[in-house]
């Protein structure tokens, strides 16, 4: 078959570690599958910082807008943290997902059987939870102007939330796609009783609503959302906001499920173009113990291949290895019982490939 | 003593019925204390739509403005959700905030002993959560500029987030002054990685740091501060932040306690003026049948005495009734786990006012 070309930036922390694990498991797909990859590194975040006086080089834009799909690991740190905005690792991240047009962060949230334990909800209340945050990616108040100005009062700092209908009918269509193919319920989440971008989204998701019978909608506040998310977390399916409200309500959907260490996510642009990343940060704490979980990245890669390349079958089977493995019991540190059995990352790396 | 002016607003759904329990346990606090009060009622919310044709008319805000202090019920309900803008009680909500001044909104979040299986986090988790958040209320995107226009893609909304060092400080200086009387914390929330806002907000939190050297400043990201407090709510003492994150962070706290019926929550203006309303909402159907429950409302009395008036006598009697009446095992039916012995409203209220 084709060759697919894939750009892999590692990051910062315990990105390479994380990273090279699932290249090992794209490795292993490739034997067993048939399946042609090329793989070219790029530079990216702090390291991008260090190495190239910015976070995001233009030749790092170029090896991934030649790419099928990017696979990241992870950026930032306290060493970047006080930098000048421009040279900031979180000003990549920003920059990246405009540059390549990933407009639809997805971020699914599902509880691991072997940590549901590690929730601070109550497991009753948790039984069922898998849900799915589709976020806005590329507009609102994260990319809308910014300044500085001196007012009646002393200096003031204003951002600027806007969204026009063809930004909100993208992401909202993919939404109602999504869930059609899952469990047929979408919660489309804004604050339209205050604010004006909230109410031109509820709009638009009200005119496109008849074209998905199949799909049950709710619209739900956002202060209502951040409560409902905790109360019933297992009635959600898929949930459809705007980049600001994406950015919390995911996090507080990725924090209940227990499994934050284990999620997966993709940042989709037109096509199947995607960046695939894990949710969890660099950890820098850890960085180079070999102490790091390569689960939520390895599964990262598994939905490139679903969501990018439509390899179904090594997806479903890189999510199998993951679960035979996690069910003989292996665990590393992040998610071990008892510390002293823990394997290590690149252990961890070497079952799952094996399980494949 | 003088004579203090409550202004009294019912407001919609069980507003009236909540409101009058309050009222009933103002009394009695009158005769066992001796301090006087006048009250004046005044129309507001959807019952001021209906009535007025406006959710705020003049001369309600006269008579707040010409009291010391307002106690409010609760207002809204699905009559009035489909209402054009200026005809919806929310709209009334955001324009009494800003016509009395009431910039910041104090939302203590504390777990009831006899509610904590009532939350679907773990008891452990929860132990000992007792926090407070100060949400900034007339600022930020509430109330910036909100257009719609013609653009290049469509039809498109803009928000506009403001604040100036003014507001930023004198609520973050109210936050600094409240931890200091409490257990010396203050977690400042903000996005300061992408909102210009949040930066000049960062800025003045940590010009004014110095002044309160007793109270231990920890400047937490919005989407991270959604998952720490469903991580450890307990660690959190006071939470300062802007308007909007306020309002889905302080939901997010509240629904973590379990006990979000009898919360709570005082929104304040210059000196000791204040708006003091429950944090539940109008719960239109149970209205007018004597099952809500008046405890948070007569709890937002309690902290109307000690936050405007300075009756710290009288505002610890109220608490120490309401404790006294459910450590007896009084429930009305939302917090009953035997509906068949719950009481009523007014039953609540008789047995509180009797308490003290
Ligand atoms: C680092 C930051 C700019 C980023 C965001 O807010 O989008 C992060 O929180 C995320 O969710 O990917
Ligand atoms: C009704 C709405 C405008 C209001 C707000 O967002 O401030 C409410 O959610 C609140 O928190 O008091």
């Amino acid at each position: 078959s084709e060759v697919k070309k894939i750009a892999v930036i590692a990051g910062d922390g315990i990105g390479p570690e994380v990273v090279a694990e699932a290249e090992k498991v794209l490795k292993v797909t490739e034997e067993v599958f048939g399946y042609k990859f090329e793989t070219e590194h790029a530079l990216f975040g702090g390291i991008a910082i260090d190495e190239r006086g910015t976070p995001l080089p233009e030749d790092t834009l170029e090896i991934c807008r030649s790419a099928d799909a990017v696979l990241l690991g992870a950026v930032g740190g306290p060493k970047w943290d006080n930098n000048s905005k421009e040279l900031r690792p979180e000003t990549g991240l920003l920059g990246i997902r405009k540059a390549l047009g990933l407009f639809s962060n997805l971020r699914p949230a599902v509880v691991f059987d072997c940590l549901k334990d590690a929730s601070t909800l109550k497991p009753e209340v948790l039984e069922g939870t898998d849900l799915m945050v589709v976020r806005e990616l590329t507009g609102g108040i994260y990319f809308g102007e910014k300044l500085r100005r001196q007012g009646e009062h002393g200096e003031e700092a204003v951002d600027t939330c806007v969204y026009n209908v063809t930004e909100v009918e993208r992401i909202v269509r993919q939404a109602f796609e999504i869930a059609g193919k899952r469990r047929k319920k979408l919660a489309s989440v804004d604050k339209a009783n205050v604010l004006e971008t909230s109410r031109l989204w509820r709009e638009v998701v009200n005119r496109l609503a008849p074209e998905y019978p199949d799909v049950e909608l709710e619209h739900v506040l956002v202060d209502n959302c951040a409560m409902q998310l905790l109360r019933r977390p297992s009635s959600f399916d898929v949930i459809v906001t705007e980049n600001m409200f994406g950015d919390i309500l995911s996090d507080e959907a990725a924090m209940l499920t227990g499994s934050i260490g284990m999620l997966a996510s993709a940042s989709m642009g037109e096509g199947s173009y995607g960046l695939y990343e894990p949710v969890h940060g660099s950890a820098p704490d850890i960085a180079g113990q070999g102490l790091a979980n390569p689960i939520a990245t390895i599964l990262s890669l598994a939905l490139m291949f679903r969501l990018t390349f439509g390899y179904e079958d090594a997806a479903a089977a890189i999510e199998a290895a993951v679960a035979e493995v996690l069910d003989a019991g292996h665990r590393t540190s992040d998610i071990a019982v008892d510390k002293s059995k823990a394997i290590s990352t690149t252990q961890m790396g070497d079952l799952i490939a094996a399980a494949i």
